[in-house]
């Protein structure tokens, strides 16, 4: 039978999603945990692999297996072996066809940002940090040439392994709470270290440091060096996929309600 | 000349915040920073000390100097030499007979309690936890009878090193966003442990363990024994004190926007 979970995870101390040699990946942590509790060898398939100290709210894993176990207590037992700032949030049987990243329709992010003269410390690793005061309609109006189906080659890393380019922005909303910036982005799917360029380029236009026609300019170029440079991981939490609602999964998680 | 800093700090990696022989405290890396930016050593004294594990919003010091400096340099100098998760946020002069424990009229903190059947990960750290429901009008009950001049005996750690245990408790307000329950407290003091103390009743009352009324026995019998176990500190912030507004000093820090 075939089995999603959904992962809540702070990405701070680790080395990204994806399984390494060396360890020490969410992933790694997550199918070590299931070994034990399952006590044989599980083989996970994810929606969105995330970097390096990024975060995961609904991060959703597939695998298959014959043991027969109550959800709730794929979810327990498992939690006994994953560090504190690692918890699988649920469980639910799924049909055969489903698949974690394949059957995703689309995929949700939030990056936070504080805006302040002087650094952050209390939500280090949580949040990204300007300290130039950002303009809220140049940053929309920059956004708005980003939404639609486009060749993103000029935000996709070097190392981007996705087969193509070209994806579907569905969303950029921009919004404020006290010192803090909210940015969400939705799309079908998203190259590597797409948000986090999209963002540096949403701030430079925010800061008054380029036009938001120059958005345009990149977007059109496909070329990376046009482009700013790759804002930190700080402040990116990958919210989850969704997938088509006959499947039931839970599309939000508590730790949503965390975020200002 | 008298200075004052407000610092925001994150409680997670070190051993609360004032000066032990073996450092690693909050007050050690503040000092630390304030000599290599001064050139020579400065004392500070604090408004609230906050235990291991406590987090500061506005934490406020004072300490005399005979430097000459802008106040923004001794913020930007300062947290030059401060970790990550530790930074001055302001800074003004204050004339000499202000002082940053005594002059204090009130102290404020916040609990933070996710509710949820599943522990956090994501905030582990940030919040504490409860997986049973809580009754939020049993609750309010309870807070009832801490309002006013008590002999707060019975939520006072054997390590507390305050004169008396007769302090004013003014306000008890208990909300709920999502998942997450905010808990604020403000006295014109706080024993040692004691928001965790009142942290441990209030949740088994909120939980259905003890009745209201309970609350009310356990502080007249100035028992520490018929209390609740203490709460864990992960979801504990000073938010900071609050001053004669004649002082001029922030009260409040953009940190809290963060807060649930």
């Amino acid at each position: 039978m075939r089995i999603a979970l959904g992962i809540t995870y702070r990405g701070t101390a680790y080395k990204g999603w994806q399984s390494q040699p060396g360890g020490g990946t969410v992933q790694d942590h997550l199918e070590s945990a299931l070994r034990r509790f399952a006590g044989q060898g599980v083989r996970t398939i994810c929606a969105g692999r995330t970097d390096a100290g990024v975060h995961g709210l609904n991060q959703v894993v597939h695998f298959d297996t014959e043991l027969q176990r109550e959800p709730f207590s794929w979810v327990r037992g498992t939690n006994t072996y994953l560090p504190a700032d690692i918890a699988v949030q649920w469980c639910q049987p799924v049909p055969d066809h489903f698949h974690a990243r394949n059957s995703a329709l689309g995929r949700r992010y939030v990056y936070l940002l504080r805006e302040s003269p002087v650094r952050p410390a209390l939500e280090t690793g949580f949040a990204g940090w300007v300290f130039r005061p950002l303009d809220v309609e140049a940053m929309r109006a920059a956004a708005a040439y980003l939404i639609g189906e486009h060749d993103f080659s000029a935000f996709r890393s070097s190392e981007c392994q996705a087969k193509s380019p070209v994806k579907v922005l569905r969303e950029i909303t921009i919004r404020r709470q006290g010192a803090y910036w909210r940015f969400e982005f939705e799309a079908s799917a998203f190259l590597h270290h797409m948000v986090r360029n999209l963002m540096g380029c949403l701030v430079a236009v925010g800061a008054g440091n380029q036009r938001p026609e120059w958005v345009q300019e990149v977007l059109d170029s496909r070329d990376r060096r046009r482009a700013a440079p790759t804002f930190a991981p700080d402040g990116l939490y990958f919210v989850g996929p969704r997938y088509d609602p006959a499947f039931g999964l839970p599309e939000v998680n508590a730790a949503l309600d965390w975020l200002p």
